[in-house]
């Protein structure tokens, strides 16, 4: 099994030795890499340049990246991230997501359901601001809650200057804390998307694997007033694209890195969190398999989720992998240690030497109160579209009469839209599928706190979990939207009058599930404060030039298009057409290694040499999922769609042996737009970058 | 989804009213109900009937249950009991499990690798006997060792007199103990087994459900000496088969039933074991799964334990379902409430009404210590083939040479030749199918233990999960038939000598391994005498005119051909031919309903109206499978195969609104082998009862 490659001893041994690599980091564009570069690669990184690459990425709030192709509004992204509106767009009588479509006029491009798409404009360091907000001593719920107030006003201050989406963006754990405005589109019009089938070819067991094959693209057209947009940032596009060696860059929003944690902090993660997280997505797995199985109309109702969870149970098996391997998690321990020697006896360090007793402490208290926290206040009690629709109203009932700074973060004005737009979207909810996954969910309540549990006992009510779940399915009127516009203008008193059961539901654990949010979100200030502290001693020891954890927020990597050895095989860094038609063959074209009926029809017309896909060395994860990769003209040359089985462990360390980022290359998107699609019109577009 | 409908409160209401129901009982050949079948149905029980059907059952120790059918040894069961059979047999070139298989001669009739028949001979009670055994006032380990001395003394007494299979048998939970001589059958040979497609249609999304459509038969032919055996007894064909309507039986080993559970021990199922089992069958569903996928031989070699795992799966959702359903615990509470009402003031009922307290007590020891022992005695930390024989090894070399009665249980003289026949089975093991389920495992051990477990560190030596797995896998010679006979013969110094890193590891864990079994068999023999005290109340009370559990020993159930109501709907009791085809068009004949070739191209040749399966009110659970169900000639007019998903609460309690025994009808089975398989030779021999 090459998954076991990733994991053993040598090869985690070496990643190790050297912490900081060449071509590590998920850059700030406020504090880019520069040196680093010009001494590497002696490229100079300029502000126009960086200014440009900036405000041609987009990102996709559905959890993934993009860029700006055209002057005309065009943005391309991965299929796997317009999936969320491709699954929302269709019905029992088309499937966009399985089949792809193309729009060959502009009147034949549909409009997404509640996709919204943010430009990054500016960045402001507001630590000094911040943190000055913050009594001076004050620590868990008090201080989060001045931090919580000061955070709203910023945002709605910036909000109500510029119009921009404004938020106050957590680096460094706590060390810094950022104002990122950007612009907001939500006139978001799909233009094409291929058939999952090549999108996504190999499926579930070439997911995170290379060489790979996959046309994992989609391409939206951004409007404004019904016109569509034209950027002034857009990427050219490179028919020739990446080339072997050479070096790139990846613009994008890596959603989450844990490459600073404490040795405590992962500890929680290998002995409670992940394997928590892994039991609840393979149960998923099972149910949704098997319900889609049923019939095909199951299988396209659950098809995005059921992708989804997937894909998150192979990462998270990677990542369990990677922290339960000794050989990695002595690697942090000794790293940590050697960090606490270079403070001991420095006068500005004893904050920082403190900071790790103090993250420990919270994260006891954090192990005892996660599952319940997970299950009432994160929901995962309760999945489904509906429940969480059921909450946002009661809440928003309770939080919006309450001054701006003194709401649950997600009801602050600056926020307001952005909820808005999802809770009244129209996105198709249908009974069954949300019975199916909620009587699943109260199971597994029931199994984790038990059957005597007071709370599960009012949750309950009396009845067995699926038949309680199928009571309030089809009791509540969540489902319909023009009852949740009603409820939410109404306010608390119709909301309460409304005698909803999902709602009610909602309100009987509300008290608990507030309070355990209290206490989590305590410990996260107790925890900012200590990683503040450490960071601060850091910065004091190595300056700002280490790069911050991801977040979701916009950021730049580089490296090197590069192949890599694996079980003493070398894997060349480009995959070219022909791989594509020998892999199916190999496959005995089974299912999920099968071609679409188009790429079987068309195969004698294609070039067999088209580079497909390429692997780099730019350090990337989850969320950068469709972000532009780069040449040093700043050209496109190709489309992030995945690592590598052995990028897994970037989430704690970046290494450079084996771990790579996977591309779509340019070169295949224009010879299967042209040849396999017939959309000769749109390739123009992208070479052109106009129509 | 029609699994709630099971589950919906009205329903559970309506079953636990009458809580001894017309069609009850998993009955003892010992104790037949002649009485209730004769005032119900006028039908009288007699010696010879019962003789005759008892003899003609066969127990395939795989699992399941079958019934001679021919005077020249032809033993018929469910194509998922011979499953293992089938598995074990193919290989890379050939896959009779998929595509099924035909000896068209004796010759090319083949021998199962490790498959034991056992036919029923006598039944003898042994109750004074083992308890005199042990001493008077003597529990727990001590008394567990003097009842398993004094049932390894018994047992090897009778295998010596009589040369039969020798089992003594638990009953009513310690009640009584039975000993059940069996002849005992290794040189069986596949004669037929059709397609899985066809016997498994429709397959996880149709398993349990009912209306069906399955052929689930195999068929062995039974030798000794290298001839095939003439049973006196072998079932009569139906070539009518079954009636709608009519009373039938069904002969067979249900394998475990839990219906005289004190509510304490059913809490602990709900709340703590039919969790921990699900989490463990998702996780590796989903393992398999994906590994399948990778590829065809992949999924050949997986196939056996998936297929397993998708059925329990299954099985243990509705069960687990069952008891979360306040409504039907709630009747478990009441019945025992009125029985306890019942023994007090009564003289003899002391005991029993102390019993109850003492097995909720035994209950809280077996909570703090189950999951040490299911993982580290009851190998789901080392899952795979390797492992178990590698411990045998280990095991054997220290306990054969202790007097027999002391023992562990499985190495008892009486159960040597099963064991050996185990042991030194050359059946296939596949190094990457083993490191994949054994890392997997020792991933799960890791994450249930914690990292930090001394017992886990010894486990691992200082290596990550999957590359301690491929470490051992790599490293070990167990998988070579000659290295365990050696072993097993040279005792332990040459075990020890070997130094063989799995036996090594199982001898790491050996101490506390033994240490977990002994202190939970010390707990259930508490049960057991606890249980004993309530049966004696029981009898006193109500005679012994109830039956026992299931214990995987030979039963008689009994039963009307009968349709049933659901979701208002009536659902006919037998489905014929067309139906099949009618479904599969249904579903556009995608897979898991796509048609073999052979059906599509045979089915203008067949008589539509052929009854194909049947549902029963007989009272049957996993065992069944494979049971011949008779009519009161005794003749064979369908066998076992499945129940509906009402069915599945069956473990706890019978009812007969809706819970049905699936069978397929003897006609479907004649009508395809004439003319789907083009075996009339084989169809010849059913119905004349010889060659």
């Amino acid at each position: 099994m090459r998954i076991t490659a990733a994991f053993c001893p040598i090869f985690a041994a070496l990643t190790l030795t050297a912490l900081a690599r060449a071509d590590e980091g998920m850059w700030l564009y406020s504090n880019p890499p520069r040196a680093q570069i010009e001494a590497q690669y002696g490229f100079a990184l300029t502000d126009a340049w960086l200014d440009h690459l900036s405000k041609a990425s987009v990102r996709f709030n559905s959890g993934g990246s993009g860029s700006f192709v055209s002057a005309d509004g065009l943005a391309i992204t991965n299929h796997h991230v317009g999936a969320d509106a491709l699954q929302k767009m269709s019905s029992e009588k088309v499937n966009y997501l399985r089949d792809g479509f193309y729009a060959r006029t502009a009147a034949e491009e549909i409009k997404c359901l509640d996709l919204e798409l943010n430009v990054l404009q500016s960045i402001e360091d507001v630590t000094a601001r911040v943190n000055a907000a913050v009594p001076a001593g004050a620590t868990g719920d008090a201080a989060a809650q001045a931090r919580r107030k000061i955070t709203a006003e910023i945002e709605k201050e910036s909000r109500e200057k510029t119009g921009l989406r404004s938020d106050v963006v957590t680096l460094y754990q706590g060390g810094q804390y950022h104002l990122y405005r950007s612009k907001r589109y939500t006139d978001i019009r799909l233009v094409f998307a291929p058939e999952e089938q090549i999108a996504f070819y190999g499926g579930d067991p070439d997911n995170f694997e290379y060489p790979r094959y996959d046309l994992d693209i989609c391409l939206f057209r951004v409007y404004e007033n019904d016109q569509p947009v034209h950027p002034k940032d857009y990427l050219k596009w490179s028919p020739v694209g990446a080339q072997d060696g050479e070096l790139v860059f990846v613009s994008g929003h890596p959603g989450r890195t844990s490459r600073l944690l404490t040795v405590a902090e992962l500890e929680y993660l290998r002995d409670v969190n992940l394997p928590y997280i892994l039991e609840l997505l393979k149960r998923r797995e099972v149910l949704l398999n098997a319900w889609s199985q049923r019939s095909g109309e199951n299988a396209r109702r659950a098809r995005d989720v059921f992708l989804m969870l997937q894909n998150s149970r192979k990462v998270y098996d990677g990542e369990l992998a990677a922290l339960q391997d000794p050989v990695i998690m002595s690697g942090k321990a000794t790293a940590e240690a050697a960090f606490k020697q270079q403070l001991t006896g420095r006068s500005d360090s004893a904050d920082a030497l403190a900071a790790y007793a103090k993250i420990a402490a919270a994260q006891q208290v954090i192990k005892q109160k996660a599952l319940r926290y997970r299950l009432l206040e994160g929901g995962q009690a309760f999945v489904g579209d509906l429940f969480g629709m059921a909450r946002t109203l009661l809440r928003a009932g309770d939080e919006r009469p309450k001054p701006n700074g003194e709401r649950l973060k997600e009801f602050a004005d600056a926020k307001r839209e952005s909820l808005e737009l999802e809770l009244f979207s129209d996105k198709p909810i249908y009974p069954d599928y949300e019975i199916l996954q909620l009587g699943d969910a109260l199971t597994f309540l029931t199994e984790k706190l038990g059957s005597f549990d007071p709370t599960v006992q009012k949750i309950l009510a009396g009845k067995a979990p699926r038949a309680r779940a199928a009571e309030l399915v089809n009791g509540t009127q969540v489902r319909d939207v023009a009852f949740r516009q009603k409820l939410y203008a109404g306010g608390a008193v119709v909301v309460t009058a409304a005698k909803d059961p999902l709602i009610e539901l909602a309100r009987v654990i509300d008290p608990e599930a507030r309070e355990l949010r209290k206490v989590l979100e305590a410990q996260d200030e107790i925890k900012q404060q200590a990683q503040a502290a450490i960071a601060r001693a850091r910065f004091a020891l190595e300056g700002t030039s280490k790069y911050p954890d991801a977040t979701f927020t916009l950021r730049l990597s580089y490296g090197l298009v590069k192949g890599y050895e694996e079980d003493g095989k070398f894997i060349p860094a480009i995959t070219t057409l022909d791989g594509l038609y020998a892999r199916s063959a190999s496959q005995g074209n089974q299912p999920p290694f099968d071609l679409p009926p188009r790429w079987l029809a068309k195969k004698a017309g294609l070039d067999p040499h088209t580079p497909f896909n390429f692997v780099s060395t730019c350090d990337i994860i989850g969320g950068n999922s469709g972000s532009p990769t780069v040449n040093r003209a700043g050209e496109f040359v190709g489309i992030i769609f995945d690592g590598n089985i052995q990028s897994l462990s970037a989430d704690y360390y970046y290494e450079d042996v084996q771990s790579r980022a996977l591309s779509v290359h340019s070169a295949a998107i224009i010879e299967a737009l042209r040849k396999v699609y017939d959309a000769p019109a749109l390739a123009e577009e992208l070479l052109n970058g106009k129509r």
